[in-house]
């Protein structure tokens, strides 16, 4: 039988320790025909805005039916829900702290699910590591029913896990804005690269632009134009780029934005444009 | 055929370098049906207790008959033994250094093999990485006999490797010791998050309290309570709880409690108990 | 149907962001049955020679026609070529920025192809990060054929993706010299445990000696012999070896050589043959 089934992880479990490890295992326990791909561990521990805006921009490139397992839980042994959803391609597990919203702003959800059934947990449970002991094995327990039938049918299948819920915890990352001549946004992500991420999608941006002239504004920086590809810039002068994520990104050629202006997540950045 | 075999991995060889990727194309070349899982490659440098403790708190959740692959491995090129041993449920492929002794102190060994039959070797064998040319090598081509018969019949098997030996290199983890109305305890491994983990286990701790009052003392604090999760300490206060491995550790909420109270490894614990 | 086909990923990603998890969504999402092992994504930003290194150090070990993807990209959206290479073991996929030529050296080309054919693009394909949707999916789509095959009959098969060319840029690794009684390499790779890799190979090293009495002097250090293994050297002695890889190396039995010896990349070391 071929690979079938796809989970992917997103976690703020670092990389020295066991806890990754040891939820591979447990998958692979249950189905070890399962493809486990790391999206990220290297979540700042408890960011979940890091984490929502790591799933927005990668859950669509997989393949379709893949389980994405996001375990980034502060609230971990309090009464925060576990959460099993589906969308048109895609499902989701993990603690119910907003960390989906993101994602599914671009995919509803068609069902949601509060993990109940503990006939799918490790025993014995812990209080501090669902990651291991419920949403690692409710996810490879998934794949082995989509192994065996590629489509769920209905809407019973998943509600063996739990319970129907209406509704999820909410989350908004920081939402750009126009006013005027204005459009302000922030960095939301900083990448290894050095490279600032804002949240100005590149839609929001060409609306507020419309082939006026403007200029983008980051700290004491001022840039006047879009580059196409980072090897564009002159060598250590900052320069803006669509990412191709579609975000509107500041970079350095040949160094670190973030270190050379000394940005960090939060810091405004403000697009002007002639009249 | 669907994936039969999973090979685990613990080392100190990092992430930067090429060596744990060669040693899955090793293990590819010779069995490309295999699922190789990463448990810690951020092990300090030759820091074989640390191996140790994490390869006793992860081999149980990986399925039956894994091969638990550990190379920290400071004597290599030396005379110390290469060892592949077989217990009830999995096999631990690595040099001779009392890297298993703990686990093993779990679940012991039933076969004991030391690594000689040179067939199996990739070939220049070189001094310096064993990993590659032998442990590697070793664990594919045994992933291979499993996945043709599940289970291994009698001991010849694996004795194929090499010749039949008695004893393995001891190590012992620090042990907790109780003392009339002590027990004293150490940190013997921090995790990623700043959490304080000690060797003081469950049973024993639920043995020494009995239902008594008691002060758990680390530097210069004081906790008198187990707390159920990490999201119960007041903010940045520091908290106690029996983690997941079932540990006591010590944690803080929404910190390191490493970088807080300052400790490392070696530090003591104590906890004293009222009459 | 069991595994059939590797891809080893080179990249300079890093380990926090999702650009290594995505690249192997896109993998997956058309080959669900390829093996992807990282060699490494901790190249230094940018650092193409460092890429070259790790890969002309990794490739031979993995099985046969695995596609070797290398994405070290400082010049993704100008002009470079991207390219798809067979040899008579191996695929090499990337940008055309000399990273395959050290590699290529040992096993010459047999037919090069610049990757033209946008029918196995992602689309909308972008001009930053050709890694996920131009290199990712073509290695894909060709083990995807090499599964069928197993062997490409022909050389009209990997044409497909593109248009026959008849070189590559080229990039050659600072080369050993021998001036008479002197042979001069430089530090071309630091390791994670700060062990010194030089360019100077196994048998460069044997026709310098030839027997005769040498000292071996990097910074105000001189090393009068080659040790067998890293177990050797007095404690926190600096002793030389010829490495795994078959290069002459400079290591510190239990410490950082690197931090030790305050050797960078690029350091030169010198061996001075007796008459």
């Amino acid at each position: 039988m071929s690979k079938m089934s796809t989970i992917s992880l997103i976690t703020d479990f670092g990389f020295r320790d066991n806890f990754v490890g040891v939820i591979k295992a447990v998958i692979l326990k249950i189905n070890p025909d399962v493809n486990i791909v790391d999206i990220s561990h290297g979540v700042k521990p408890q960011d979940i805005q890091e984490a929502a805006f790591l799933l927005k921009s990668s859950f669509r490139y997989f393949p379709y039916q893949t389980v994405h397992l996001v375990v980034v839980d502060p609230g971990v042994g309090s009464d925060r829900k576990k959460i099993l959803l589906k969308t048109k391609n895609y499902f989701f597990i993990g603690p119910d702290n907003g960390v989906f919203a993101p994602a599914l702003a671009d995919e509803p959800p068609l069902e949601i699910i509060e993990i109940t059934n503990q006939r799918y947990f490790l025993k014995p449970t812990s209080s501090t590591f669902h990651g291991r002991d419920i949403f690692a094995p409710v996810a490879a327990y998934l794949t082995r029913i989509l192994d065996k039938k590629r489509v769920l049918h209905g809407q019973g299948k998943i509600s063996n896990f739990g319970k129907r819920v209406k509704s999820l915890k909410d989350l908004r990352l920081p939402e750009a804005r126009v006013k005027s001549l204005n459009l302000t946004g922030e960095i939301i992500y900083i990448d290894h690269f050095g490279n600032l991420v804002s949240n100005i999608d590149k839609d929001t941006l060409d609306n507020f632009i419309k082939n006026k002239k403007y200029k983008i504004c980051i700290k004491n920086k001022t840039i006047n134009k879009l580059s196409h590809g980072y090897s564009e810039g002159s060598h250590l002068q900052p320069f803006a780029l669509v990412d191709s994520f579609n975000y509107l990104e500041i970079a350095i050629n040949g160094g670190s934005a973030s270190n050379y202006l000394g940005v960090d997540k939060g810091t405004k950045i403000n697009i002007i444009r002639s009249i």
